[in-house]
């Protein structure tokens, strides 16, 4: 029998794909749809990216060497040490997007059957390269009332077996928007160096903080020299999403050497993409003040009018551009599928994100939902409109 | 202990990074290296696609489908269609690079444990991808005295055991250049549909075929519609192995909804690439004529000049661009070593591949190199006499 393999099985379907034949046929009827549901910011990827694009100078789009370009890594040493971050080129592996540093990653420190504990909601493609690496995920749920802060301690401590390698931390994160205060990550440091795990830290919104206490990345913990691996991504903090140029980033040289190995395997990242991504570094300019000062102000928009919709729990995030909402409704999943199938006001409505694809067990939260605020305030705006009305008609609300 | 996964130790370095101290050593004393080793095309990427990149129309250089972008999909199918093979858009899943199509297709198809056969000696990345897929490599050799053809199918059918789930072919081959016949592939139909396997066939470089053969895709057998897997590759058919362009082909629905999974997880392919890849499709021209052409006259000046050298052999290749050759030395490996660190003539050396690197047991054979013709005719006339001399002086000829 041509039988496929259990993995393939058990790689989930991305959760919002499942509502996008939904969308689809909205669309064919007519209907606008204004995007909440997705991580693809609307802002324009730096003039230097496109322009480096425009004029790059390969007659022969050749392999890089594996591990990416000595001027991409140099230049994503010093975005590092502009930060404050002792970050070497030979510290750090270019991948395609952070999806691939993610990948080498979880092949790197674990194998089959080992666990990674994460505290969720998270990312919900975190299942997938689990599966794809034989990998159990163990969550450790944080709470809505808590503005998704970092769970106890003692719930981690619980969850550690001798099969844990790793936690898995995402901030400021997608889904929720929370940044790990430096008080968290102290106490995520001791942890990790008392039952010796390695910390994942995915820090692809790194830029992308509003709040007056500052960014701490996991790179910023000297102690945690040998532990801590970084997921680094162009993906958001350029709005380059498509040129899929990531790095996974440590201080621990064997984790480096392994992925190096990964890394050889694939060949090489993308050639134009990384002098893209090289020039873009070189000219930043005010392109992350204009895009937080863009993003800030969707925020506030975008927060407040929710949180005035009967029912409806916004928490305040503090970076990347997502926030984890508690709508009054019977279920997320049901109710985005009716505002795209049943629902418009004047021939619009809205697509969201349900919130349960970011649960490792989809059957958990039911009442949650995840909105992107990648569309301009004037959506933005009008999808409020559209889901406070929505709300009101809504047969599965709950007042 | 932090300790990392028997998968990255398990990993093979790639044989040629072993050389490449050496050869940065003699570049840095002055010595000129012909890089005889590497599968880079020296050759210009299409000028229809370098355009489309300088002019490429995205501001915002988002995410594309996970399964690749509609215009592409489509150029492609195009382009099986011209060839006589009728491959829809929705039988593919663009990929990074071929690369990442065959890690999806071990992905789809085995569980870890299970088997895949493939003829020896091959590319040596598929010894990655079967460990970072937990799946087994079960070797069969084909012989320099036979052309490296398929060997015999009996040979085959004495490794199927019950973990057996494909056979993985790639014609014309790297590093032998063979091209499989269509009586060969037909007793390798027989072989699949006999035990129901998947056949797995790397066809990247289907356009580089010389001989008056045809080539015949495992896409023209009917009867193996559910069965074959076909590995697809834009980086040497147009030169632009730095785009990371690739696809998984298959005609069994089942596949490409798995594969579709694994495309999710890691969001897209390059959105520039598909782009470039799109209109180097829609432009073809004289291109592969061209190029054709030219690997030929390579092709013919190599061979022939090759087997002028006392006890080297060097079968007539008929496609791709590289031969396996035989030297009459101790070791390719030490000979390759003692190339770049111990010779010269007249200031300039030659860097090959061993060919240990291309069997699965990297002590079976010692006496053969893979050779790419990827220099132009006059480097590769030097590289021969540089050869040639050499082979005079190395202390371990074996005379």
């Amino acid at each position: 029998m041509l039988e496929l393999s259990i993995k393939g099985e058990l790689m989930p379907s991305s959760p919002i794909r499942k509502l996008t034949p939904y969308s689809d046929k909205a669309e064919k009827r007519g209907i606008k749809v204004y995007h909440l549901n997705i991580g693809q910011p609307d802002i324009d990827s730096p003039q230097s990216a496109l322009e480096a694009i425009q004029n790059q100078p390969f007659k022969v789009l050749s392999y890089t060497h594996s591990e990416g370009t000595a001027e991409y890594r140099k230049s994503l040493s010093d975005y590092y040490k502009n930060r404050g971050l002792p970050v070497e080129p030979s510290e750090m592996i270019i991948t395609n997007g952070g999806s691939e540093a993610l990948l080498f990653c979880f092949g790197i420190i674990c194998n089959p059957g080992d666990e990674i504990i994460v505290p969720e909601p998270f990312y919900a493609n975190y299942n997938s390269f689990a599966v794809q690496s034989g990998v159990k995920i163990i969550p450790i749920q944080s709470k809505i009332e808590d503005n998704f802060g970092l769970p106890p301690i003692e719930s981690f401590e619980a969850k550690i077996t001798d099969k844990t390698k790793a936690i898995l931390i995402n901030s400021p994160g997608n889904p929720t928007g929370y940044l790990y205060t430096r008080k968290e990550l102290e106490k995520l440091k001791e942890l990790v160096l008392k039952y010796e795990l390695f910390l994942i830290s995915d820090e692809v919104y790194a830029e992308y903080v509003y709040s007056d206490e500052e960014f701490v990345s996991a790179l910023s913990f000297p102690e945690l020299k040998e532990n801590v691996i970084v997921i680094d991504s162009e993906s958001k903090r350029f709005s380059m999403c498509g040129l899929r140029i990531g790095a996974i980033i440590s201080g621990n040289s064997e984790i480096i050497k392994r992925a190096l190995r990964f890394a050889q395997a694939r060949l090489c990242p993308n050639i134009i993409s990384q002098y893209a991504a090289t020039k873009a570094h070189q000219n930043v300019g005010t392109y992350f003040d204009d895009c937080r000062a863009e993003y800030i102000s969707r925020r506030d928009l975008l927060v407040s009018e929710l949180n005035r919709i009967p029912g409806v729990i916004c928490p305040h995030p503090q970076g990347a551009f997502y926030c984890m909402v508690e709508l009054p409704v019977d279920d997320t999943e049901k109710f985005a599928i009716w505002l795209l199938d049943e629902f418009n006001l004047n021939g619009e409505t809205v697509m969201i994100a349900p919130g349960n694809g970011f649960y490792s067990d989809p059957n958990q939260v039911k009442n949650q939902a995840r909105f992107a605020y990648v569309l301009n305030k004037e959506e933005l705006q009008k999808s409020v409109e559209i889901l406070s009305a929505a709300l009101k008609k809504y047969p599965g609300t709950v007042r």
